[in-house]
Formats: structure tokens, C-alpha cells, sequence
């Protein structure tokens, strides 16, 4: 027995985390930063050997220093770059800021309010993960609003040209349950300017989680939006493939470039950013026109799902993912 | 306390496997239905709740029979219909047959060498591993070698119009070592007929994983090959998406259609099928063109290795994954 | 990284088992014997690098090849030995056949009666775990009933010098909670011959876990026999110290030497051996006067936990273990 | 699938530690309050559900807030009250100063030396572990010096009733490793005034790890001194029993009462504290007669390795524990 390498890997301090009841990652664990029961969670900030610092509430992951932009800037740049000039944008959930950070590097942005319900998470992103909240807390075109971020989109009298969700994944016992609801998804549209753009994180899009409630969300975007499509982007921190949902507001007949074409990508990024390549090269980390179309071209798999979806999502018929 | 549940999920089998050091997945565990020592390696065929049967060696899963056929389509049917009319097949290791069941979906094939050094795996798999190896065992058109793989080849006079490598990853105490060396696939390149097509398993193929070895197999297949391709998938089981690496001996200034255009290889499939759509449906649960895309539209990040990645693999230099 | 070495500790099949919701032990796994979901409960038989082949019951370890002995010594000799001269034996439980294996130690037994519920454990532990059933399945002094133990005891009409409760915990969901109440105490009571012993395990007898039905349980049969002691066993496979009550069945004024003096246990031990020191050392591997000593000189807290106790467990008032 | 309930047991923040290479325990973490890699060691402080805050040097638990006392009392007291009178202590290692507590309970105490090489601990358990360090800090009587424990002790000139060494276990790595030295002992031996008593933490003690370094220990300290014992308690947070070994400079005709009869030792705590049984009670949580005699009382198991037991431990011959 060599006794200091057998400590070193059996004496373990880790972070397990489920996809399914039988089925998870484990991550070693350096340290927890923060913890502390809020009026609406469990929230900590705990950094992993493999992923550095890492938000996590209820014990889910949602972001990790390392990876995070690979979600975040999935889950905006579409959406930002479909839209052809997009000023106005608002975003629910997010309390990390990163998601108001990618939106925020286009010029065109002139003010972008965050709804979270958490200040908690909100307060303790801006302390421990300046990575991924100082850029944002630093913008004034930012608004940060603590409250129900479909109550506060509801209420407001504002038309936005880019809105998107980043909240918690619909679970039972979550309060975010109803901003996947059609209903909700009708609201978004309504507020939505000619143009706009919506898009939610959409839970697990992997093989073996893609139908929790990726599907069901796609199924009920689209019952609302004239152009819908669902996208996945491997984020190795969730343990999974992770889904994202978007809805264009533009006539049926009418195309959608990005779509068509990837390479679509790369000349809009190019025109937005004025041909700047080291700017370009900064501010994209991972999305381009071919990671575009990593994104969008769907294995088989998830396109027999989609396919075969019924459900929509209302009030009454509410789906939630494990 | 609710003694039951509490018991149900905190008293676990697990099977616990590592990407990292720091960084792995779970899996609860129904059964272990074999478990041998044999001259090469620790085999044992172990039964999870998320992924039914898997052949695990030296403690590394190889294959599970819930997402065996992701793996297994992606290794070889981009190299199947690179090639014209592929008659002659080559593979090392692949002792599940699901690697040869696939080539022999292949009218064309006339015949496969299947070469594998443990004849402990192959008899395992064929006992407890149906799904993987009956249909490719009752095919006459398929020749199992229990010898080296390397030797085979070197020692056969054949000719081969594509050469698939499925061997366990490039691991210092493994003895496939010699079968990712450069000088290698040089032989492979020489064995190989005019439009012949190797492809090789390349080790883990995601964010995390991709440099432990793929950047450098890739690398290495270029230095021989005059078309070379890296490409990934996502195999749950796996824990992390895995990639893979085609060579192409054609001119260097011929067109390869299907790095194109994804629908040539809907075209293809339906040339080779006759345009059966019920019979491609059943031989292609994951492999077409939009799931090709998908493998194919490299994420930036793998793209920024491969252009940084400088080590070719010989004897002299080897490159050891974790 | 030394790759087969982390491989070695970070890839790992494990067993792992609760004390509390909070904590408990793991094991490396080695095989999965048997696996058999019975009429009553999930049944296996796993083996463990630490402590060979063991019986689960619905995820609880009841025996482990390595330390069985600890327990079964410690559950069957204290009675027979404070049993002047045991010739009937009732056994309740006790599928290994193990108890059985160490009453029919004494001479002066003539017939054991074992009664236990599935036939499942009996069967699986008469084919895996031989070191502990083949001795008493040998013995024609021992009939196997398949029943309720409860209900054969009370359906007969023999009387019993020693009776022997060898069942799984108080859980709620368990079949076997009737047989911690008091009423059957009383039935036992009333069964048993003058000088008659009786002796139950108590569940979890460590510092973590005794109050969670070992003290209620000794209060239960202190209701109803004169005298009653409460003792404790290290058991490692366990994950935690195992506790166990003795009821006898004499005049509150008549002494129990084997309580007053451990040297009183060598020499009885010596008296029903014919002072045949081989036998003896081969008979008790484990049960000895000192060993005695430690297993009836409780730790301060256990002691408190007694003198505080105040429940009695009946059908209205049960008491389920974590 | 009932989320909450699953997420809350599936996905876990865990401590675990082993035992052995194949088996050990496992504790749901709450916090981790403190890590620092000292010039020594690994330094942590965490906070588990089961246990409260633990120490953890080198991943290895050391005290833990629920149970730290039965480890204490065990160690300190056997040694205090069988000397008769002691008014020198000194103590090698115990950087929570716990131990130092026990011995600041006797009103004969003049002085305490405490000697811990790592000011890093000994600034840390200040500070997280006041239950531990509080009591002993504020009091006059003690001196703590950082430095090496074995060093310190030889170049004082001092003469001491009582030495207590509360290092840790003897590992290869470790820079402890002198003090479980025969020559070491003689030392102490010499250092000691007539009746002068020492003990020693003695590493695992329970059935499977008393041979790891217990056996070796109690047979070295008993080729220097007339009196030696061995005995082992419960600690839960260890993973297994503890053991402890106790050397007596007495010449060795005379006898040790509190070894031939433990209410000896009830009666020389009253003596001790004047009768005064509210603050006996206040002072021993766990130590008294009884559990003095369940300490003591080694299972046979033990006793056989102690006589089989022929290593005495030498700078030439050390003994490491796994």
C-alpha cells in the first residue's frame, strides 16, 4: 500500500450530481465559498477541482467558472444575431450577470433590464464570481430588478427586441414553473417588437435527458411563434448536452439566413463588430458559424422527439423535468 | 425520515468512472454478470439502471447496450460511405462485433477481418452481449482473428478498402499502444486500396478530454493521410462526447462530397439502400446527414487545438491519455 | 498523472450503506453473486474486498463473510450460556443458518427450530454462503420452518429453553415489526421454560445509533422479564456497533453469576466443553470471558440513553429504526 | 420520480474517508470552513451533518465537535487518575488543545506543555474549534510551543508525572514517525518521575485495523516500561474503533488497582473531585468505571495479535499504518 496516493484518491471531499436517479457526475471539491438558505433556495458557491467556481442552487449546477461560457454565450448570441439591430433586452432570471455580459457586448444595446427573484444568488455572484458578473455590474445600460421576472415583464409597458430566459428548469416545487407556460410564452410574444427574438434555456439536451422537458418546451414555443427552433450545445459542468429554445417573431414566409446557412454566422458577427478580428476573436469565445451549426444540426435522436411531442405546456398541463 | 426512500437512495451500488482525476460519472448498478482477469486485462460485463448491459475493461466502460449503437454508427459509416463501394473490411480490436455488424449492413461487404487480442472479451461478448455480436457472428461473411491487431495487418498480403480501428484508448500499460504510432498508419495507408478509408477511435472527444490524445491522433493520421478528419459524437455512457479520426487515401486536390454538403450523405445512403426508406430507417438509427453535420461542425474550441496541436506519435514520442 | 493507478482508485465499483441519512461506510465491490427480488423484500448476495461474500437485504447488510462470527457469536452464546442446559431452541430469522451453527454447538441441544420467512435468503444462503449454512443444514437436530416466525411460535405448543430473535430491524415497511412488541415478548415469555432465555438484536448499538430502537427494545422486554441486559458488539461490516437484549426468564431475586463476574463465563464455558481447550478454541472464536466483559460494560452515553428511555413498544406505539 | 426528494439525496456534497484501501466511511458535508496547505500538511476545518466540525489534516479526520470527547477522555484520563498526583504534563501534538483541556480539569495541575509543529492547526482550531481550544487557551497553566514535539521533550530538563502523545498515526510521509520510536519511549521513560504514567494515541483499533500499527506500539512502549496496556474505544467519526496505549513507570511487582477492578476507578474520581458528583458529572461525559472496563476488556481478536505480536518499532525497523 502506497498510503499517500491511496488517501489522496480515497479520501475524497465531493460534489455528486444527478441527471436521472441513476445516473450523475462526481466532481472533487476544493472548497464551498458560500452557503446560505434564501427565501427562495439553497444557494452556494463551491469551486470543483475541474471546473473552478461554481454556483449551485438546490445542489444543481448552474454555472461553473471553466465552462460557463460555452452556455452563455449559446444560450445569447443566436438569439442576438437573428435579430437585426437589437437595443432593447430583457432578460429573466440570469443573477449571474453573464448573460447580461454577452448581450452587452453589442453596440447596438442600449439598455437591458435583469429580473431575478434572488438576491441572494444575485449579491453573492457579484461577490464571488466577478468573472462572470463584473463586466455587466460595471454597465450602466444595465437594470437589475430583484423580482418575479414574468410578474415584472407582465406589468412593464416596454417592447423588447431580444427577450431571454435563463431561469431554473421547471420543477415541481420551483417558482419559475410558469414561465414555461404557453400563456406566458403568448405575453413574451405580444411584448416582443417586429423582429424579436425570444429564447429560454431549455434543461437537458442530451440523449438521455432531452425528453425531461426540452421536447415539451420546443412543442409549446412553437405553438406561439411563427419560427422556433430547438439547439444544444455540450456543457461538460451540467453533466449533459444542454437545450436551448428560440422563437423568431417574423412572418412564416419569411427566411431565416442563420439557419439556411452558417457561414450566414460569420458575416453577420463580422458586419456587427466591424471586421474587427481580435475584437471578434475576445468576444466570441466559442460561437461562430460553425459552432452555430454544431448546435443546430440535431443527432437523429432528438429529432424523432421533436417529432413525436404532443405536449404543450399550460397551467393545466404542466411538464417538469427531473 | 422516511426510512425507505431514504434507504433507496442512500444505500447504492455504483460503478464510479473518471474523465479526470477530478472529474467523473455515476451510475448505479444492477448486477455484474462476469468478471475475469484474462492475460491482458481486467474484463467484466456489469448491468447499470441507466444503460443496461456494458462491457467494462480495466475499469473502463467500452460499450453499453442503451447507447452501444451512437458509438458504433459514428465510427463507421462515415468511413462506409466515403467509400465508393467498400468490399473488403479491416478491424482491429472491436471484440462486441458491433463495430463489424455495422460494415456487414453493407451489401457490398464481402468480407471482414475482425482482429482482437482477447479472446476472453470476444467470447464474453458474444455470451452476454447479444444485442453487440449475434448478428455480426452468424454472418459468413465475417472472420474473427484473436491475435494482435497490428501484426495482422502487417503480416496479411490483402488489400483493404477501409480500415477501422477500435481498440482500447492509447494508455501506457495497454498494449495497443503501437496501433496509434504514425509508422502505423503508414502501413494502413499501404494496405489500403485506392479510395480506401481508415478511421480510428480517437479517445474522449469533448470540452475536457479533447487534447488528451484526439488532437494528436488526428495530427498523426494527417502526417500520413492527404484527407484527414476529426470528428465527435456524444456517447453518454462515456461520459464526455467521443471523437474519432478519418483518413482518406484519395488525391489531395479530390473533392470529399460529404465534407460539403451534409445531404450528399442522405444521397449516398439512399443510393446504397436502393432507396428503401423502411429498410434505412431500421439500419441507421442515428447516422445521416443532419446527425453527420452535427458530428462534424467542430465547437471552436477543437478547432483552436487541433490548429495548436504540433505532436505526431511515434514510438519515440508517444502521447499517453489520461 | 500515474494513469493506472488513479484508474485504480477513481474508477470504482462500490457498495455503500447509511448508519443515518447523513452517514455511513462504502465498500469496494468485487462481484454481484445473486440478485433476486423476493415475495418480501430485494435479495442479494455481493462480495467485498474488505469482508468477502455478504448478504444484503433490501440494501442492508444482515452478514459478511469476515465478521459474521462476531455477530452470531455475540447473539447466541451469552443465552446458551446463561441457559444452565439448552436442549430446544427457537430461532426466529436467521436465514444464514449461522445462529442455527452456533447453538447446535452444545451438546445438550436436541432440536433447533428455525423459522423464516423467505425462502429466497434460506436457498441463496444455503448455495453462496456455505461457511455459514452448510454446518447447521447438516445438523439433524435443525428443522428450517418457511413461515412467520411469529405465528409458528405461537401456533405451537412446545416450550423453549433459549429463543432467539434474528430478524431485520423495526422499519416500518418490514414484515418482521410484530415482533418487537411487547405482546410478543409476553408470548415468548410464556413459551419459554423455567430458567428459559430469550435474546433479540437490537439494532445499531454504537454511539450514533443505539437510541434508535436498542433502548426501546430493552425497555419492550424489561416490561415483561425479570431480568434484562442491554449489550453491545463491534461489528465493522456493519458500519457501526450492534446491539442486542437478553431476557431472562427467573426470579427478580435470583442472581445472574455471568453478570456479576466474567470469569464465571470461562468457567462454564470450560464446564460444557469438558474443559477441552482445542474444542474450546475452535468452538468460540470470538466469545471468551473478557470479550464478554466489553460486550456487557456499556459507555456512559448508552447507559443515559437506558435510564431515560421511557418508550415501550407496542402495536399502538411502535418505534421504527432509521 | 419525486424530484425534491431524489435531488436532495442523489445529489450530495461528501466527505470520505477510508479505512482501508477498500472500505470506509462517507459524511454529507455542509461547509468547509478553512483549508490551508501548512508546511506540514493539508489543513482543513469542515463542517459535517453527522459530526459538526471536523479537523482534517492530510484528508484524515482527527476531532470531531460531536464525539471529540470519548476520544479525549479516553486518551487523557486512564493516564491522569492512575497516576496519583499529577502536577507536570506534557503533551506531544494535540493542536486543538482538547487534550490539554482534560488535563486542566485536575486541581493538582500545575503545568501543561503542549508542543505542536504545525501553528497553522493549532491558529485554526483556535479559532473554528472553540468547544475544543477555548477552555485550555484561557487557562494560565498552559504553554503551548510550536515545534517539534520529540525535540522539545529531550532538550527540556524538565521531569514530567504524565506525557501524552496526540500526534499523528506513524505514515511513511509523516514527520511524526520518531515519536512511535522505541528509543523515543525510553526518552519518555527518563523524563518521567517515579509513577510517572505514559500513553499514547495508538492509531485504529477495531477489528479490522488494530494490526496496522496498535499491535507494534503497545509491544514497543512495553519493551520499555514495567506496566503496559492497550485498550480501545468507540469513536465514531473515525471510522472504526480507537486504540490507545498506556505505559507505567512503576516497578513492576506493584500493582495497578484500576486495572484488577474498575470501580477503582468511580472511586478515585470522587476522591479526586471531593465527592462532588455535579461536577464529576460536568467533567466526565463519558469516562467512569464502567466505561474504563469496556475500554479495557479487549475482545479475544485482539488479544491473540497482541500475543502473536513480535515487531517492536525502531528507527530501523519502523511499522507504517495504511
Amino acid at each position: 500500500w502506497d498510503n499517500a496516493a491511496i488517501a489522496n484518491e480515497t479520501c475524497t471531499l465531493r460534489f455528486s450530481e444527478c441527471n436521472t436517479p441513476y445516473f450523475g457526475i462526481w466532481l472533487d471539491l476544493e472548497m464551498i465559498l458560500f452557503k446560505k438558505q434564501s427565501e427562495f433556495q439553497d444557494v452556494r458557491i463551491i469551486e470543483t477541482k475541474q471546473f473552478g467556481r461554481q454556483l449551485i442552487l438546490d445542489m444543481k449546477t448552474q454555472s461553473a467558472e471553466k465552462d460557463e461560457y460555452l452556455y452563455h454565450e449559446s444560450l445569447t448570441h443566436p438569439a442576438m444575431l437573428i435579430h437585426p439591430c437589437p437595443k432593447r433586452v430583457f432578460i429573466g432570471g440570469a443573477g449571474e450577470l453573464a448573460t447580461a455580459r454577452e448581450t452587452l457586448k453589442y453596440k447596438s444595446v442600449e439598455r437591458v433590464v435583469l429580473c431575478d427573484l434572488d438576491k441572494v444568488v444575485v449579491d453573492a455572484c457579484i461577490e464571488f464570481l466577478p468573472q462572470m458578473s463584473r463586466a455587466a455590474k460595471a454597465d450602466k445600460r444595465l437594470e437589475i430588478i430583484i423580482a418575479d421576472a414574468k410578474q415584472t415583464l407582465e406589468q412593464s409597458t416596454e417592447t423588447w427586441d431580444v427577450v431571454i430566459m435563463d431561469i431554473a428548469d421547471p420543477i415541481e416545487a420551483g417558482p419559475g414553473i410558469a414561465c414555461y407556460f404557453q400563456s406566458f410564452y403568448q405575453q413574451i410574444y405580444d411584448k416582443l417588437s417586429d423582429n424579436g427574438v425570444f429564447v429560454t434555456q431549455s434543461g437537458p439536451g442530451g440523449f438521455v435527458g432531452h425528453q425531461e422537458c426540452a421536447t415539451t418546451i420546443y412543442n409549446t414555443v412553437k405553438s406561439v411563434f411563427p419560427h422556433t427552433y430547438l439547439y444544444t450545445q455540450e456543457v461538460p459542468s451540467y453533466g449533459q448536452d444542454w437545450a436551448f429554445t428560440i422563437g423568431i417573431k417574423l412572418p412564416k414566409d419569411k427566411d431565416i439566413p442563420a439557419m439556411k446557412d452558417w457561414t450566414f454566422v460569420d458575416k453577420e458577427i463580422s458586419k456587427r463588430f466591424n471586421g474587427d478580428s481580435t475584437l471578434i476573436k475576445n468576444t466570441f469565445r466559442h460561437y461562430d458559424g460553425q459552432s452555430h451549426s454544431g448546435m443546430f444540426s440535431l443527432p437523429k435522436h432528438i429529432r424523432n422527439s421533436l417529432e413525436n411531442e404532443t405536449r404543450v405546456m399550460t397551467k393545466d398541463t404542466p411538464v417538469f423535468m427531473f
